[in-house]
């Protein structure tokens, strides 16, 4: 068989972008930076917005939307922010045919528009907290672009909250990035981020701490899947988010912001992809199950139409191909492309001896299973395969990250995958010269995992890595 | 009580943006001509999309999503279209801190951009039909906006589909149109809309036929809540969508667009709202049963959570109001303006006599019901009111709807509702005529009702009114 795509050991980022054509996930658009996501890319996305926003929802955040158009005087009201968006703004000049009086800036983030709104809601400590998020897409104009990665337009889910205390507002930030975030990504993505803090220095502009989600991807590199923000009350100050308190005073509200985007898609090619294309968790597959005709013959097409009800009647989300005018190994390349967890495979031969074959994209398994059975062993397989991608990526953080004792031990790991180093031997110092030679702490963690509440605390360790 | 909301026999439009603000539906966005969607309001749209979203893929269709940013190239590539939609573009001319070489504009809607993709897509025959869909936000300089109604940037999703032949591009358009958007809207919105052919003068710019769905408002106006169209082969050719036949020849496709929008909700409102706020169809309704504590006492609170819990189980959304440090008074006429279709009152009175109180939204009845019967009633409540407010959208425009035979008439007749008149009797000139005094051929009907194939058809009928 020709070979579909360049080998993952070959050529990584070569490899990264044959998946995401040969797969169908998406295009680069006409505009330099932006992506067309095509529909297989797109049911995925699909998948992870519903499985996010069940949780977001039972976090208690409701969903609105507010506008794509920003004032340009609003992001000037919070001095980081400005400073650390200005270099990526998209700038509308012109509207209805008129040159406009002020420019609009397309959305990069909506602290801005959206602190303006919440103080104007918040009034008395009642109505605190307010618990906020929207699906929007935004703008941050790229220089060097990468499909899902880094992409001049993404989709994502914002959150923003305000709260009454900074002590409310840190709890939030933390229940979204352990209740949401990392359960969505543990569970459903299947890859073991690893969750903690950033320094000063990789914090979000305007923010005063900033959590974060790192997944390690399949060459060792470092990919932020997610933060949550804790904003003080900076924007509270700037946007005057004020409350009466219940003993009558007028305090300033905490707020905080999280977002999680399309590059979640980046991170699964990344993540679990191998030579042979996608390979998508189970619960997360938008077809768990594909069921194919490998050719006509006496009863065929009705026994895959039957296996594939009864998949349905079971839960399993299915996937149908009787397209047997194309040749059967062609369609069996382009399954394995996507990703589909498990193939029900149905022709003449294995359907005389009774069977189906079961193929587990995972470990690329071929069983011939006997048809009645075929549910359950599905059903077997998809639990199974989600465990499975799931330890294959928890091995390969354990495998290639090191414990070092220096910073250049730490530099010089970070080469090849993942170092854990003393936060003391780094320092904001150190942390510059890493980033001299294109490597980032990607968080700080404590010694025993947990996710310290300031960068001050003693014995933190410090991850450090190339990053995406 | 104080007067919540204007009457509409006093003041509709003023009624209309009343209820937006008073239920919490939406704000003015801080740039003119956006707007803010509060989450009552956007619960709302989310139930919309996916009622919307199960019937667009019922129909075949996939979601995909096209980049916001167009070379402003494209849309010229079409002669009618960059007419049509010239005067209503917001351009980007910077981005990234540098004035880009060629302006971009923001997506008023994706046919050239989604063009230009199809034909990267479409090589044969065995290619065709390709049926996608996106849910976005698009921009259209309004000059004059109107929350919901007129935005310059709303949400809608947006078909493009591609085709063999004329026929088969004409029977998906008017698939979508009664199987996705008049099932939805009769089904679900409630409401009766009329589903006729635009003339040539209201087509969409660069179609050659729309379809169109209308709404009688409260006010006798009419609100255009869907179309679908016909675009023959004129962005086939302006983007070269080809494919070759199963003959061998080379064609170019034939393609459609549908569209519905944000401006729903406003029909909603205007269609079913009445002077005490908005009325939600229960099908609709993000929040179909709303029970609430009245106030404190014996064995209430856990009533009220027992009725809720067996409201869900049944298959309800349930809202719970259990506020009781805020006047009852005031969250039920909150309830009123929100639109909850059944609320569920608790309250210690009522309950020691083994009683909770249902009050339905739609002809605001006050019912005791005993405890253990309280689902049964929501339920039988719900599917009623369900059809109770689609039969009063329905005889409020069979009542303002007058057949005439001149156009004179007509035009009268659209001063207080719709008019009904032979199209042989108004024409092209005579629609001219029409819309010099605001009043627009809203669609051409067949006099049986059904939607004609062109307005050459003899007999057909004509109807005219004033629109938003």
């Amino acid at each position: 068989m020709a070979r579909v795509l360049t080998p993952r050991a070959e050529d990584f980022p070569r490899w990264y972008q044959d998946v995401i054509a040969k797969a169908q996930l998406a295009d680069n658009g006409p505009v330099r930076g932006t992506m067309v996501i095509r529909p297989t890319g797109y049911a995925i996305w699909e998948r992870m917005q519903s499985e996010m926003d069940d949780r977001i929802k039972a976090a208690g955040a409701e969903n609105a939307y507010f506008p794509l158009f920003i004032p340009e005087s609003y992001l000037r009201r919070e001095a980081e922010h400005v400073e650390g968006f200005s270099p990526e703004l998209a700038v509308v000049t012109h509207g209805g045919g008129k040159q406009l009086a002020e420019p609009v800036v397309v959305r990069p983030t909506s602290e801005t528009v959206i602190g303006e709104f919440m103080a104007k809601w918040v009034d008395s400590y009642r109505d605190l907290p307010l618990l906020l998020n929207q699906w929007a897409n935004v703008v941050r104009w790229e220089l060097r672009p990468r499909v899902f990665l880094r992409t001049s337009e993404f989709l994502w889910q914002e959150g923003h909250t305000a709260h009454a205390t900074e002590a409310d507002a840190r709890a939030y930030a933390r229940k979204i990035l352990h209740e949401v975030y990392e359960d969505f990504m543990v569970g459903v993505l299947g890859i073991p981020v690893l969750v903690g803090r950033k320094t000063a220095g990789e914090r979000f502009a305007g923010a005063t701490n900033t959590y974060t989600l790192e997944g390690m991807m399949g060459d060792g590199k470092a990919l932020q899947l997610g933060t949550s923000h804790e904003l003080g009350q900076n924007f509270a100050r700037a946007f005057d988010i004020t409350y009466s308190s219940a003993t009558g005073g007028v305090e300033h509200a905490w707020t905080t912001s999280w977002g999680t985007s399309t590059r979640m898609l980046g991170g699964l090619i990344m993540c679990h992809g191998d030579d042979n294309g996608l390979r998508v968790p189970p619960r997360l597959a938008p077809v768990q199950a594909y069921v194919m005709i490998v050719k006509d013959g006496e009863g065929v097409g009705e026994a895959a139409a039957k296996l594939r009800d009864a998949l349905r009647d079971a839960g399993v989300r299915v996937g149908f191909d009787d397209r047997v005018d194309t040749p059967f190994g062609r369609r069996a390349v382009d399954a394995e492309l996507k990703g589909y967890p498990v193939r029900v495979e149905v022709g003449p031969r294995d359907l005389a001896a009774g069977n189906a074959v079961l193929v587990r994209r995972t470990d690329g398994s071929k069983t011939p299973v006997a048809v009645p059975d075929v549910v359950k062993a599905v059903l077997g397989a998809l639990e199974a395969d989600q465990q499975a991608l799931y330890d294959e990526a928890l091995k390969l953080r354990l495998d290639r990250t090191v414990t070092v004792g220096t910073l250049a031990e730490a530099i010089e790991a970070s080469a090849t995958g993942w170092a854990d180093v003393p936060w003391s031997e780094v320092g904001p110092a150190g942390e510059k010269e890493a980033n001299g030679q294109g490597v980032t702490v990607r968080c700080l963690i404590r010694a025993d995992g947990s996710v310290p509440d300031s960068e001050d605390e003693p014995e933190l360790r410090a991850i450090l890595a190339r990053a995406y």
